[in-house]
């Protein structure tokens, strides 16, 4: 098989990766056994990856095909290597899972986002410093900096909003069930984010998805697990 | 086949059943093709299901088997059931509902619950209003009217915390995928209980959640939609 290339987010160091969004693909990838070849990324390098179409990674290149967005990307997998394992489970959990990833990106990350902005900020490499921080104080309305004044003060009412993730993984191993699935690997993407450039504790030790989070830590080698990162 | 007894939470007209676990339950049943009788229960009336080891609705009769819990009625119904259409899709689709029912019951409900509290209590039969405000009052800390008095400030958050699941409708005719499946009937039935007892607008009409809901309305003859509610 040959190897699938992927454009992922770097800091400043290469080798520090850190997007939420590409660490779900990169799972996914694992998840299916191909082989992949990374490339390091930075916000600003847009030329790159102008052929997939889009401005942000992750973006993969498969052959000639160049496909971005994760959730596109996941469905690309499981289509284009039926006979690896599921990444879905099958249709419901297909549509299942669409409303997971969603639940990802629209509470974990800008609540995650809020706690280590400052710290996203400081491993970055030189070039993309004004970019990101112009963008995203655009984006939240202060600066960087008054966002994460008041982290401490959020963090209660951040595990609270976990409870349904927390609720569920009481009752089994992973989202899918038994094994993880891809629903388990669009929710461990913003932990990941903020494990790989943030000493903030985020979650308790005896937190169940604290247990889940070192669970996927685990899988394919400890591919998560032995990157540059903080614990 | 014979049929399912169901206790069903009611009003004080016995044909309004407002219970959100309840409406999980009988939808639930109507995807099984499971025949029901449904008996009109009330808060108070904890003798009457003493058989199941709970105090609460839904609890169903199959045969001389007494089942309580919405979750564990619905893993019942798949087991005992597995020639008719399937409630979750598949063991992935089954761990995946799970996250979805718990994001029900612990988001939903309770900011539900903050919109419409008053007008259960109008709703509800004169041997439970004592025991609903006491119960609920101390589960809240403060008076049932000082919750609703603000929800025109708090509808517009709570509509924003239905954004996952906004979102997932935007690309999907139901949570399921292409037909309803538990997941569906585990997030309508808090939207239910809000139809049955208060013409309180929580979704606007543009909403792709309101599309959503009229959709799980339309099933099974209507099943839903012809029951005593405003709308």
């Amino acid at each position: 098989m040959t190897s699938v290339r992927l454009f992922d987010l770097a800091g400043e160091d290469p080798q520090r990766r850190f997007s939420p969004a590409c660490w779900k693909t990169r799972l996914a990838l694992a998840h299916k056994a191909v082989p992949v070849e990374t490339t390091a990324w930075r916000f600003t390098e847009k030329e790159a990856i102008a052929k997939s179409g889009r401005g942000t990674v992750p973006v993969i290149v498969n052959r000639d095909r160049w496909i971005s967005d994760s959730w596109s990307i996941a469905e690309y997998l499981e289509d284009t290597f039926p006979d690896a394992p599921s990444l879905f489970g099958g249709e419901v959990g297909q549509a299942l899972a669409r409303f997971l990833n969603h639940w990802a990106d629209m509470v974990l990350v800008p609540s995650i986002f809020g706690l280590i902005a400052m710290d996203i900020h400081d491993h970055l490499a030189p070039q993309d410093l004004t970019y990101f921080r112009s963008s995203r104080e655009q984006r939240i309305g202060m600066t960087l900096e008054a966002l994460v004044a008041s982290r401490d003060d959020r963090v209660a009412a951040i595990r609270a909003s976990m409870q349904p993730l927390r609720q569920t993984l009481k009752s089994q191993q992973f989202l899918g069930g038994d094994s993880p699935r891809y629903a388990d690997y669009a929710v461990f993407g913003p932990f990941q984010w903020a494990r790989c450039v943030s000493p903030f504790q985020i979650l308790e030790r005896d937190d169940p998805v604290f247990a889940w989070r070192n669970r996927i830590l685990d899988l394919f080698g400890g591919l998560a697990r032995n990157v540059p990162s903080y614990d």
